[in-house]
C-alpha cells in the first residue's frame, strides 16, 4: 500500500499534560480539521505523531514555509517518456489514500496553499485537482491537522478568518516542572535531579521572554543539554551550549542566562 | 458526459432566509451573472450548491486564491508523447458543456482572472482562448457566479467597477436565531435545545465583532460544536475548542468568550 | 480563411451619438489607429463591433491585464513532436491576416505590450517577431484600436506620452436620458415607459459618482435591470439586485439609492 | 543573406536640421556607438532609418521595453526535433552579420540589456554568447545606434554613466515652423497653407507644456491631423482626434487647446 | 562510493582555541545539529574541515546565498532520453549516504531551505522529499552543522526561533596575538616577527570595528598580506593591498588604516 | 584547447601609472583573488587585458548585471537529443582549464553569483557544481578578478564584508595629463598638441563632478573625441558629441561644459 512507509513502527513517548487526548479522539472520529496551538519545542509534531500511532494511522508530514506552492501540496505534471504524468503531492496522498495530513506552520505558506484546503474542510470533503480536472473525494479516513504558533503571527501574515473557522483547536504549552524533568530525564538519559536542575534553567530563561528573548528554552532544548550531560560534558558547558549560544547574541542576555546556570547547580 | 461528476447526488440541505432562490431562479433563466455576498461560514456555497440541485444543472467550484493564474481557470497546453495538446481548465470545461461556475473569493485572484470572465459576462458569451487562437461560445446552459465576502476587501483589493457592473448581486447573512438553532439541530445530530444554547453562545460572540474579533462565530463554527458534543464532549469543552481557540489567542478575548458560554448553560 | 470566426455574423444594435461612425470610417480607411474613450459599460465594445461588421471587416478582440505578456499578445514556440512551432499571438493573427485588432483596457496591461505595438502605428507598420527573427508587414487592412477608460488611470498606470501620440481618439459618454429609454428597452424587451423609469434611476445614481460611488450605474445596468423585469421580477427588487447590491456596500450610499429607486415610482 | 529584409527599399524622406548628416556620418566611419536624443515623434526614428538607406546598410530596431531580457537581445536555445538549437537575438543578428542595431527607448529596458553592450562599445567589439560559450566578434560594418528621450529619465531609470560615457551623441528637437509645415503638407498630402495652420495650433500646443500637457503636438500628430483633413474631416474635428483626445483628458487642458485650435482658423 | 569526492585527503591546519574540538566531538557523537557562531575569516570554515578529517567523515559544502531555493538543496528531477529523472541535491546526498552537511551562511538563504532542515534536526531526523513522495531516513552517520555571523542578522534576516532552537551553539572568535602570530607565519610562510607585525596592525583595524568598519582585519587577511611579502612585496604596499583597498574607500579610514600600518613598522 | 579563442593575439596598449604591474604579477603568482578599483572609463579593463596577454593566460570576461544568475555564471543543463547535457558556464570554463577570469562590476550581480566564488577565494579553490553534484577544483593556473567602481555602490547593494575580505585590492585613477595626453593621441590617431586641448577640457569637466555631474570626461571619452576630430569634425562639434551631449541633458551644466570648451581652444 502506497501509505505504508507512513505508519509509525514504534510509539512515540508522549506524557499528556490534560484531556487533550480523548478531544483530540473525538475530533478525529468526527474526521474533523484540528488547529494544534502551541510554543516552538513544547511537543506538538510529537502529540500528533503519539495520536496517529494511538489511532493506528498513517501521518502525511508537510513543514510549510513561504515558497510553497499549491502545486507543492497537491501535484503536478512531471515529463515522462510517454509524456506529461500527473504526480500526487503530499495532500493528495493523503486525501486519497486515508492518512492524517499535518501541516507544520501552515501559517507560514502562500495562500494559495491555504485556500486548497478549504473544500476539505467542510462536508463537501472533496480536493479539486483543477490541473488535471479531477475531483478527489476524501477517502473516509482522511484527517487534517495543523499547527499554529500564536506568537508568531502578525497582520501580514496570518490565516484567513474563513480558514480558521473551518477548524477545532487545541492549546498546547510546556509542562509543569515535575512533569518536564520525568520527560527530559527519559529522553536524554539522565537521572532526574539533573533532569530537574535543567528544568530550573529553563524556567528563569522564560521569565525572560518579551525582555529580549522571543520565547525562552523549551523542553526540547532541556533534552539536548541532558543529551551533552550524558555524554561527559558538564552542566554548565552543556546549558552554554543548548540553551544559551543558539538563541542570542546579546551580551547582557548572555550574562543572564549564565548567572541563571550558576544559580542552579 | 464530462461533466458527468459534477452533479450533485443528494438535495443539499438549505433553509430559505427570503425569496433567493426566486430571484436566483429568475437570473438562471437568464443565464446572469451573479454575485452572492455574505460574511464567512453563513451558508453561501450550500446555497449555490442547493440551486445547481434544484435546477438539475452541474456545479463546477473553483476557490480562487492569490496565487491563481488566468491559465488555471481557462486550461494550458500540456507535453504528451505527440507534443502538446490543449487541457481546458474548470472554467473553459463549464463554458463548453453548460455548467453553473462558481468563482468562491474571486476577489482573491489576480487581476487576469477577473478580465477573463468580461467576454463571458455581456452579449457576447464568448470565452476568447488566446492562447490557442480559439473562441468558445458559451453553452446555452452556462451561467457564471462569484462570492463576494463585503468585509475582506480593502483599497488594494476589489473588484473594478467595469467587472461589478456584469453581475446582479444578492445579499446574506447569519439565519435569526430559531431557524440557526433548526439548522444546526439537524447538520450536527443534537437536540434543538441544546442548539438553542450553541445559537446563545453564537450571538454574544458576534456582538464581539469590531471589538477585537473580526468576525463572531457562524453557522458552520455551531455544527461543529455540536457534532462534538454529540460525541460526548462536554457544551463547555467543544465550545472552547469550536468557537474559542480557533479565532483569537488574546486572553482578553477569551475570557470574554468563556464568560458567554458559562452564561448561557 | 483562419479570420473566417471573427467576422461577425449579425448586426450588432448601436445607436449613434453623433458623427462618430464618420470620423472611425475616415480613420479607418486611413487605417490610423484609434482610441476609443469613456466610462464603463457606456457601449464602447458595442461601436466596436458595430463598426466591424458595418465595415465587413474580422474583429480580434483581446481583453488586457496586468499579467498579459508581449508573448500573449505576440505568439510563442509550442512544443510539438517535431520540436518547437511558432504559433500566432492574437495581435499577429490580426497583423498577418487584415482584421480590427482591438486592445480592450490596455493600460492594464504591462510595459512590453504597449511597446510591442509601436513599429504598428506609424509609417512602417510592421511587427517585430523578435523571438524567431521575423519582421511581419501588416496586411493592408489591419488597423489597431484600443479602449480607454479616462477615470482609471493614475501616475503608475498610464500610457506613454509616446504611445498616446500614435493614436486619434473618440469621446464616448452614456446616451442622453430619451436614447437611453429606446436602447433599454429595446436590449431588455420591455416598454419604454418602464425603461425611462430605469433611466430616472440611473440619474439619480450618476449624480452619487464622486460621493461614494466610483461611477454610477451604467446603461449595460439598466439593460440587466430591464430584464429581470421581463422575467416578472418587481422593479424594487429587480433594481437592487442590478443597480444597488452589485456596486456597494456602504450602508448610507445603499439607503440613498434605496430612496432613488422609491422615489421613481 | 540572412539580413536583406533589413534593407529599405525606398529612400525614407527626411529634412535635414543641421549638421546631423555629416556628423553621423563620421561617426559611422569610425562605427563609433551613436545615442540620438530628441522628444517623442521629432523624427528619430525616420533619421535613422534615413542614415540607414543613405549608408546602404541594413537596420535592425528593437522597440525595448522593461520586461525585455538580455536573451530578447541576444538569443536563446529552443527545443528542436534534434535537442536544443542556439536562435540568434536581433542584436546578434546585427553583430554577426554587419547590420546597424537601433535599440529604441533602451532606458525602458532592464539593466541586463545595457550590460550586454558594453563589450560591443568599446575596442573590443565583441559580444559573449556565455550561454554558448561563444565570443561574437563584431562584423566590420556593425554600428550601434540607441534613442534617448530626455525628458523621460528619472533617477530610478536611467542609463548607468559607465554606459553613457561609450556614446557620442546627437541632439534633436521639432523642425522650425516653415520646414514643419513643408513636412506636414508633404507626408500627409494636403496643401502648405492648411499645414501651417496645423503647425500653429502644434505650436502654441508645446507652449501649453510643463502647465500640465507632458509634452505638446508632435509633427508626428499634425500629420496625423492632416491625413485626416484629406479624407474630408474638417480642421476643427481633425485638430480634436488627432491633437486633444488623445492626449489629454482634463477639462480644462481640453478648453485651452480648443482654444488654440479656433483661433487658428 | 559517491561520497569518496568529500573525504579531505589531508590534515586542515588548525590551532585550537579553547575546548571547541571536544564539544564538537562529543555533539557529533550524539549527531546533534551544530550551530557554529563568529565574526568572518576567524577561521569558522577551516574548523568544521578539521573536525571533519579528525573524525573521518566526509564533509558536503554549500555556500548559501538569497537566491537558492530548497531544490537546490533537496534536489530536482531533471530530463533525460527517458524521461525525468531525479536528482539528489547535496543535502540529500549527505542525508542519504552520511556526510557532514555545512550549510556555510545559511541565515542568507529563502525560508524554503531553513524549514527544509527541520524534520532533520529533530527525533525524526529524516527528509521529506515531496516531489517525489519519498521519506529519506539520514544515515546514522549524517550531521547537520550551520555557520552563522552575529554581526550580520538583521530583524529582516533571521533565523526563526523554531529553526535555532534546533541546534546546539559553539562560539569563535580571532585567536590571541600570539597564536594568531603563528598561524599567519605558518600558513603564508614568513618568519613570525613579521607575522607579529601584521597582527600589530590588524589589531588596531579591529579596534575602528564601528567607527566606520564593519570588520577589521581577520586572519584570513593578514596570511594574505603575508603571502605577498614571501613574494617579495614591501609590507606597506602588502598592508595597502591585503587590508586596506579592499575593505573601504573612506578617504579618512584609509589614513588611520595607513597610520596604522607605518606606526607598526 | 577550449580556452584558444580566449588569449590575445595583439598587446594591448597600455600606460603603467605606478607598480601596478609589479604588484598584480605577485598576486598573479599566488593566484590570489584581486579587486581593481577605479571610476569608470579609467582603463581598468585594458589593464587586465595587458596583464593577461602579459603573463600569457587567456581571459574569460563576464561583464556581470542584476538580472545575473549563479547558472549564468557556473553553468547549466540543456536538453539535448539524448536528454540533458551540462554546459560549463564562463566561469567553469575558467577554473577547469586555466584562465584568468574578469568579473566586471560584480556589484551589479545578484548575491548568488558573490557567494558561488567564496569556495574559489580562498584555500579551498574548489567551485561546487550542486546541480550536478561535482567538486571542480581549480585549474592551477586559475586566477580571478573583479572590477569595483568606488563611487557607485550604495547601502543596499554592495560587496559583503565576508565577500571583499577575499580579495587584495589595486586602485585606479584617471593618467596625469601628460601621460594621459599621450594615451589620447595614440588612440585617436591625433597630434599630441591637440590632445592636450582635449585633456584640458577633461579637467575641467572633472571638476564638475558633484556639481551636478557624476563623473566627468573620461579618457576613453577623449579618445572618442579624438577620433571624430580625426575623421575632420571640429573640435567644438566633437567634444559636443563625445564629452557633452551624453552625458548630460542640464542645459546649466551643458553651458559650463560648452564655456569649458571655449576656453580650452
Amino acid at each position: 500500500m502506497v501509505l505504508t512507509p507512513y505508519f509509525l513502527a514504534d510509539e512515540p513517548f508522549y506524557a499528556p499534560q490534560a484531556d487533550e487526548i480523548e478531544l483530540f479522539t473525538a475530533a478525529h472520529a468526527l474526521r474533523q480539521p484540528v488547529m494544534i496551538k502551541g510554543p516552538t519545542g513544547c511537543g506538538k509534531t510529537r502529540f500528533i505523531e503519539h495520536m496517529a500511532w494511538r489511532l493506528g494511522r498513517p501521518l502525511v508530514t508537510v513543514a510549510c514555509h513561504e515558497d510553497m506552492t499549491a502545486s507543492d501540496l497537491v501535484g503536478r505534471f512531471l515529463l515522462d517518456a510517454d509524456g506529461t504524468v500527473w504526480h500526487d503531492g503530499p495532500l493528495t496522498l493523503a486525501v486519497r489514500h486515508g492518512a492524517i495530513c499535518y501541516l507544520d506552520e501552515i501559517v507560514e505558506a502562500r495562500q494559495d496553499t491555504t485556500v486548497v484546503i478549504h473544500p476539505l474542510t467542510d462536508d463537501r470533503r472533496i480536493l479539486p485537482l483543477d490541473k488535471k480536472n479531477e475531483l478527489v473525494r476524501a477517502h473516509p479516513d482522511f484527517q487534517l491537522v495543523i499547527s499554529y504558533n500564536p506568537g508568531y503571527q502578525s497582520v501580514l501574515k496570518d490565516l484567513k478568518e474563513s480558514t480558521k473557522q473551518r477548524f477545532v483547536g487545541l492549546d498546547f504549552t510546556y509542562p509543569d516542572a515535575a512533569r518536564e524533568a520525568r520527560i527530559v530525564a527519559r529522553e536524554a538519559g539522565i537521572d532526574e535531579a539533573t533532569a530537574t536542575l535543567l528544568v530550573k534553567v529553563a524556567d528563569r530563561s522564560r521569565n525572560l521572554k518579551g525582555h529580549g528573548l522571543d520565547e525562552g528554552a523549551s523542553t526540547r532544548m532541556l533534552i539536548q543539554a541532558g543529551r551533552l550531560m550524558a555524554r561527559g560534558i558538564s552542566l554548565t558547558a552543556a546549558c552554554q551550549m543548548a540553551l544559551v549560544l543558539p538563541i542570542t547574541d546579546d551580551p547582557d542576555l548572555r550574562a543572564s542566562l549564565t548567572d541563571a546556570i550558576a544559580a542552579c547547580q
